[in-house]
């Protein structure tokens, strides 16, 4: 198979290299940053560069870039596509993206999935890319009542290929509201956690629970601005949700009951160890 | 030196492991908990067992229980204690434990120091103690205007040859208000992540951002809730002041406001890699 990839970023480019690493599939890459073309060729990531005019010389095109940029670029090019073959998108949103792209793609005789690999780091770019990225990770596919079952067992099993833990078949509505939660809302409250005057005080008092909750803190605010605004009404849900909490925990603190601030301790472990179960 | 070790759970058990390792020293552990002395004798992470009769027989006494519990014991053989010799905690807060035992105990001629190991893990237990939990780890010390040079200088050697990685030398204030926001936020602001009705959905949807944010909900409410309690005012600033950076996001995402969220974002971006910068 002849896969193309737009955009040779962190998971453009960690997707290319676990493609060359566990595949036989041939590999070629598109990205306006003319290093990562160049870095990827030397490191044997891509066999190749490729142009917009050559999109129809691949059974697969993946578009990894940020939200709005993907929706761009298919539509730019929804004519340039191979007819019959399958687009897929590697967005942290899927019902803006699916909503945009599949119609006008279909009318041009060409496959889209919506895709989410859920793996990340704290650094963007080509540079940070790895081979070994989507180990133990999962990847969420979003088809619709559209797609074909041919496109989802195609991309399905390059998913496994690739070297992904497992597949979660989802579809849109499912797939924003969870993720507003467990990715999300993740990055605003560490976002948000780093804003106490009492920050720069903080070194030499810092065990392991500062680190963890502020890690995702360093994030790529042009991309997560796209992708918070693009799935807003379950993220504002979650926000709510959080802060109602963080409320009642204040609440039992200030007027010193020990009987309540227990309650809601206990509860959150043995929801924390539920959710530990669950994920084995 | 002759070291006794009051509480041999995670912290305590893990000092025990550390000195028989990294100094010189005996060591001897005291513990409700038959088992976890046992399993000290047997693991020669301690040289053998002591009673509260014996206190006067260290140069050192380390009482490592939960904050009320420390207050107690100290309180209960404040007679006990070598004259001239040196008691220390190891609690997370340090205001209502020195304020409570350290008159009692000058009075009757013992040395008392306020210490904090910055070490955990989400387990706790003689069971899960190591001998490397406080590699990395800062170690907190609170004299105060009384306490002699000589015992901050002992306490601090001890501290380097059990293999802290820095000593920081602070005050009990600065302590409380610093760990409001490090430790205690971390814990309240996890505790609440887990409550949402989407927690039992994330099962193959989570990348390391919901298990990083979510990690220490799983934490001994028992303790957690003592010590929330003897640090009420810092702590329910630090709330008040999460709740308020999350109203914030909250907004700029409902009001579609693109600007304002991108410089909210950028700005806990910069703040995450100034803190960054300073740990280093």
């Amino acid at each position: 198979m002849k896969i193309g990839i737009v955009g040779l970023g962190l998971i453009g480019g960690s997707l290319a290299k676990s493609i060359k690493k566990n595949t036989s599939n041939s590999c070629y890459g598109l990205d306006i940053n003319k290093g990562s073309v160049a870095g990827a060729i030397a490191q044997e990531a891509i066999d190749g560069e490729f142009t917009a005019d050559h999109l129809d010389s691949f059974d697969v095109v993946i578009v990894s870039l940020h939200p709005q940029q993907t929706i761009d670029f298919i539509i730019e090019n929804k004519d340039r596509f191979k007819k019959g073959g399958i687009v897929m998108d590697t967005c942290g949103v899927k019902g803006a993206i699916v909503d945009a792209v599949e119609k006008p793609l279909a009318d041009s005789g060409v496959n889209f999935i919506g895709c989410h690999p859920m793996a990340g780091r704290e650094f963007s770019g080509f540079a940070y890319s790895v081979d070994n990225l989507f180990e133990n990770a999962s990847f969420i596919m979003t088809p619709t009542d559209n797609t074909p079952m041919r496109v989802v067992k195609e991309i399905s099993s390059l998913a496994y290929d690739i070297g992904f833990a497992r597949v979660v078949v989802s579809n849109t509505e499912e797939h924003d509201h969870v993720i507003a939660f467990t990715s999300q809302l993740a990055h605003v409250v560490s976002s948000s956690y780093v804003k106490s005057p009492s920050l720069l005080k903080q070194s030499g008092f810092s065990a392991g629970s500062f680190k963890d909750l502020t890690r995702v803190a360093k994030l790529n605010e042009d991309m997560w601005t796209s992708l918070f605004l693009m799935n807003k009404e379950p993220l504002v849900e979650e926000i709510d949700c959080i802060i109602a909490r963080l409320k009642e925990y204040r609440d039992a603190i200030a007027n010193n009951n020990a009987e309540v601030l227990h309650d809601l301790l206990r509860d959150g472990r043995e929801l924390k160890e539920l959710s530990l179960n669950q994920s084995k």
